[in-house]
C-alpha cells in the first residue's frame, strides 16, 4: 500500500538516523543542576558504549565546573574514566568557543592548548558554538581541534525573531562549510524550533552545503513540540539527533531516547542502537533522578509559554530570585515584558549562555531603576561588540549610553584579537596554587576557573563526593542507586522543595 | 520557498483541525484516578466553554463510579453542572456500548433510556466503544443516541497484533458508517499507534468512507511518540484530535493541548482554539494535580516497554498488587511473559476495560497455579463469546476447558439477545432503596452499579466531597487551588508514597 505511505515526495526511503546520547552531560546538566557524579555513571558505560550511538555526550562547561565546585572530582580525570570505560563510541563535548569553558575571551594560544588536551584526553568530537553566532569566535578552536585530530561540529545557536530566518541560518551553515568543520549542529537550546521550521532548515542547509556534510540537531524537551521536530528534521535529510535515556528526560532536558527509536518504526528510517541495551542503560537511570531530588529542576511538564517570552525555563527562575532579593518579587510580569524590548535592542541575541544572563539582569535592573538608567558592564560590553557581533542591528542610542558608561569604544575587530599571549602568566599563577600537579589540564583549570579552582587543588586529595542521597533514607552513598526500597525503622529528615519553598520534612513508616 | 515545504503530494494544505478537551474526564481519570471533585473543575469551565474546542468531554464510566464512590456526588448533578457552565460547546462522554457504565451486558431498554436521559442532562457527542470491537455491543446505543439527537461516534479500539491490521480496522470503521454514526475515533489507549501506522490508518479510513465521514484520534501519551503520531494524522486528514491541558497532560495521561497547537505553526495547518484561553485554563488547574498527590499515578515519565508488553500502565500495577497479596511480588516477570500467551488465546482482543482485566487475571493464575488449571469466570466468559466476539481465532483447547469449567455453551448470538426485558425489575428494586429519589436516573445509577448506590443514594443529601488536599499543610478544602503557599507555623503531617510505599510525612519550615 505504498500510497499509504506519508514519504516525502512519495520516494520510499531507507535511510539510518544516528543517535548522539545525552544522559552523561545535557541530560542532568538540564534535570539535576548538573550534580550527577562519575560513580552514579560508570555503571551505565558498558552498554552506552557497546549500544550503537554514534557519540556519547559526556564534558562541558557545566560538569566541568561542577566537577570541581561540588563533587571534588577532576573533569579531566572523569574525561578519562570515560574514555578508558567506553572505548569504542565517540566521545562528545559541548565548547563556547574562544570562551572554552569559562565566562571570558581567551587568547588563542590557551584555546589550543586546551583543545588538543581535549583531545589527548579523550574527547573525539567537539560542538562548538558561539551565544551570537559569530563565526570569529569559534574559528580558533575548530582549527585546533582539527589540528589534534578531533571531529570539528560547527554549530548555530538556534533562535526565534524577525532577522533569525531561515536563509541566514544556512548561510551560516555554508559558512561553517567554507571554514572546514566535519559537521553541522542546530543547537536549539530552548525547545522553540517548531516541526515545520526543523524541516525547513534541515533541507535548506542539505540543499546548500550538500548532501554529503552531516547535519545534527539537537534539541530540548520544554515546550512539548520537539519530539514532532525531530520527525520531520529526520524526513528533511537529518543525519543524528539527540535525546536522552527515557529516565533521564523531558521536563527542562531532552526527548526520550526509546521514544525516537520506537516512533520510527515503518517510516522507512531507523537507527542502529541496539534497544535491548538502551533498556538496561534505563534500568540503570530508573532512580538516578530521586537520589538527586533536592537538585531537581522545578519545571516538570511542558511550557508553551516559552514561544513568546523566549525566555528558556533556567533564566526564569534566575530573574525571579533576583527580583525577590531586591524585595520586587511581583514585578515579574514588568521584567517578561521588559526582556524582548532589550533583547531588540541588542540586535535579537539568542539568549543562551552568557547571552541570556547578561540580557536577563539588564531587563530587570530596567524594571527596578528606569530603562537604561543603570547599565551593567557585561550589557555595555555585549552592546560595544566586546562579545562579538550577531546578524541584528543594534540600538545606536543604547550603544552611546554603553559606550559613555564604560567609558570603552566600541570595538568591531574579533575581541580574542585584543588579548595579549596569556598562557605563561596563567600557568606561572596555577603552579603557585598549593596542590596543583603542574600538568597543562591543572592550568586550564585554573584559566577557566580562577575562583575555584585554588578550593579544588587543595582539596582534591580527598576524591570525589556524590551527592546522590537515597530517596526514602535522605542518607548519601557513594554506590549506584539501586535496591534502595528497605525499610526505615525510625523518622529521618531530609529537605525538600515544594512550590518554591524550602522545607525540612520528617519521614516516619506509616503501616 | 514551497520546495521546502514538507507537505503531502506537494499540496499547501490550509485546514482547520478540531479539539476534544479531555482535562475533566480522561486526564483526570489517568493521572489522579479519577478523583478530580466538581468543585476544582467549574472555575475553569467558561473559558473552556469559549476557547474553541470541538468538544469537551467531561463524563465517562470512572468519573461516574468515582463520583457515587468516593466524591459524593451525583453524576447526573455534575453533568447538569457542566451543561448550565459550557452552553455552547459540545459536551462528550464515552460510552461501553451494551455494557454502558457498568460491568455487564444490558438489555436494549435499559441502554435506549440511558442514552436517552444522558442526551437530556446535557451529553452532545456519545463515543461508543467495544473492547472486542464487536459492533453488535454498540448497535444498540448508535441507534438511541441518534433517536435522541445525539452525535453517535463510531469507535475502534485499537490495539497492535497479527490479525490487526490496517485493512481491518478500515473494514471496521466502514461497517460503522453503514450502522450510521456520525464519526469515527481511533481509540488508543495504550498510546500504541506509530506514528506511519497512525498515517496509514487514518489515510485508509479516509479513502474508504470518503471525506465526508469525521475521523477522530484518541491517544494517550504513555509511550512518547504519539503527539508525533498526531502530527502523522493531521498530515493523512484527521478531523479531530485529543489532547488534554498541559498541567493535566503526560505521563498515562495525554498530550498537552498546548503543545499540539504550536506544533502547527507554519504547517498549513491550524486550529480554531483561542491560545490566551487555553493559558488561562493552564493557570487554573496548576495546582490541582499536587492537592491530589496522594491519588497520582507512579508512572510520570514515558514506558516503551509498552509497546512489546502491550500492557497498560494501569494494568500493570493492579497485576503487582494482585501478585503481591499472593505473596509472589517475584513472579512480575513470568506472568509479563504470560500474558501475550493468553491474549493469543483469546484471538487477540484488545486490552482495554473490561479485556485487560480478565486478561491480567488469568496471566497471574497460570503463572500461580499452572497453565489454565484454574479459570475465572469471566474469563471463561470471554472464551464462550459472552462478552461477544472479536475478529480472531480462539485456541479451540482453552475453549474447552472453560465450556467444562463454566458448564455453559458457548454463544455466537449478540450477548444481550440473550438478555429479559430487566427495566421494571431494576426500577423496583431502586425505588425501595432509601434516599432514591424515583427518577430515571436513580434507576441507572443503581442498574450500573448497584453495589455502591445503596451508600450513595443514603448519603446524597450531606453533598459533595472534595479530595483535593493542600500540598504544603495537608488539609482537604473545598475551594480551588489557588493562592496556598502561605508559610506554615507549625509541623504539619501528611501521607507521601515514595517508590510505592506509604509513608506519613512531617513538614516544617525549614528557613
Amino acid at each position: 500500500m505504498a500510497m499509504l505511505k506519508f514519504k516525502h515526495n512519495g520516494v520510499i526511503i531507507d535511510r539510518i538516523i544516528d543517535i548522539t546520547e545525552l544522559a552523561l552531560r545535557d541530560a542532568h546538566q538540564s534535570l539535576i543542576a548538573t550534580r550527577l557524579g562519575i560513580d552514579d555513571m560508570t555503571g551505565a558505560c558498558e552498554e552506552l558504549d557497546t549500544a550503537g550511538y554514534w557519540s556519547i555526550e559526556c564534558w562541558g562547561g557545566a560538569t566541568y565546573d561542577a566537577c570541581i565546585r561540588y563533587l571534588n572530582e577532576d573533569p579531566w580525570e572523569r574525561l578519562r574514566t570515560f574514555k578508558k570505560l567506553m572505548p569504542k563510541t565517540p566521545l562528545q563535548m559541548l565548547l563556547r568557543g574562544q570562551n572554552l569553558l569559562g565566562y571570558r575571551h581567551y587568547q588563542d594560544e590557551v584555546v589550543e592548548r586546551f583543545c588538543r588536551k581535549s583531545a589527548e584526553n579523550g574527547i573525539d568530537v567537539f560542538r562548538i558554538f558561539d551565544a551570537l553566532n559569530d563565526l570569529r569566535n569559534i574559528e580558533t578552536s575548530v582549527r585546533a581541534v582539527k589540528a589534534a585530530g578531533g571531529h570539528a561540529q560547527g554549530t548555530i545557536s538556534y533562535t526565534v525573531s524577525p532577522i533569525h530566518t531561515t536563509a541566514l541560518f544556512v548561510d551560516q551553515a555554508r559558512r561553517l562549510q567554507e571554514m572546514g568543520v566535519d559537521s553541522i549542529c542546530i543547537k536549539d537550546m530552548a525547545a522553540l524550533i517548531k516541526p515545520q521550521a526543523a524541516y525547513d532548515l534541515v533541507k535548506g542547509i542539505k540543499e546548500a552545503c550538500g548532501p554529503e556534510l552531516r547535519v545534527h540537531l539537537h534539541v530540548h524537551a520544554t515546550t512539548g513540540v520537539t519530539l514532532v521536530s525531530l520527525m520531520k528534521a529526520v524526513e528533511a535529510g537529518i543525519d543524528c539527533v539527540d535525546t536522552a535515556i527515557s529516565t533521564m528526560s523531558l521536563g527542562p532536558g531532552h526527548n526520550p531516547t526509546e521514544s525516537f527509536i520506537e516512533m520510527l518504526e515503518g517510516t522507512g528510517f531507523s537507527t542502529r542502537v541496539d534497544m535491548e541495551k538502551v533498556l538496561r542503560v534505563k534500568s540503570y537511570f530508573t532512580n538516578v533522578l530521586g537520589r538527586y531530588h533536592e537538585f531537581q529542576s522545578q519545571v516538570t511538564g511542558v511550557e508553551t509559554e516559552i514561544f513568546k517570552s523566549q525566555i528558556p525555563g533556567g533564566m526564569l527562575s534566575n530573574m525571579e530570585s533576583q527580583l525577590r532579593q531586591q524585595g520586587a518579587g511581583d514585578r515579574m510580569k514588568e521584567v517578561l515584558e521588559e526582556i524582548p524590548i532589550v533583547r531588540k535592542d541588542t540586535g535579537y541575541v539568542p539568549l543562551v549562555t552568557p547571552s541570556s544572563q547578561i540580557v536577563g539582569t539588564q531587563a530587570v535592573l530596567n524594571v527596578l531603576m528606569g530603562r537604561y538608567k543603570v547599565l551593567t558592564g557585561e550589557f555595555a560590553d555585549l552592546m560595544l561588540g566586546y562579545y562579538g557581533e550577531g546578524p541584528g542591528e543594534k540600538n545606536r542610542e543604547v550603544v552611546e549610553m554603553s559606550r559613555a558608561h564604560a567609558k570603552k569604544e566600541p570595538i568591531t575587530c574579533r575581541p580574542a584579537d585584543l588579548l595579549k599571549p596569556e598562557w605563561d602568566k596563567l600557568r606561572a599563577e596555577a603552579l603557585a596554587l598549593p596542590g596543583c600537579n603542574g600538568t597543562d589540564e591543572d592550568v586550564l583549570t585554573y584559566a577557566m576557573f580562577p575562583q575555584v579552582a585554588p578550593k579544588f587543588f587543595a582539596d582534591r586529595h580527598e576524591g570525589p563526593r556524590n551527592l546522590g542521597k537515597d530517596p526514602v533514607t535522605g542518607v548519601s552513598e557513594t554506590t549506584p542507586a539501586e535496591g534502595h526500597q528497605g525499610a526505615i525503622t525510625g523518622p529521618i529528615t531530609y529537605s525538600v522543595t515544594l512550590s518554591g519553598h524550602h522545607h525540612k520534612v520528617t519521614v516516619a513508616p506509616y503501616q
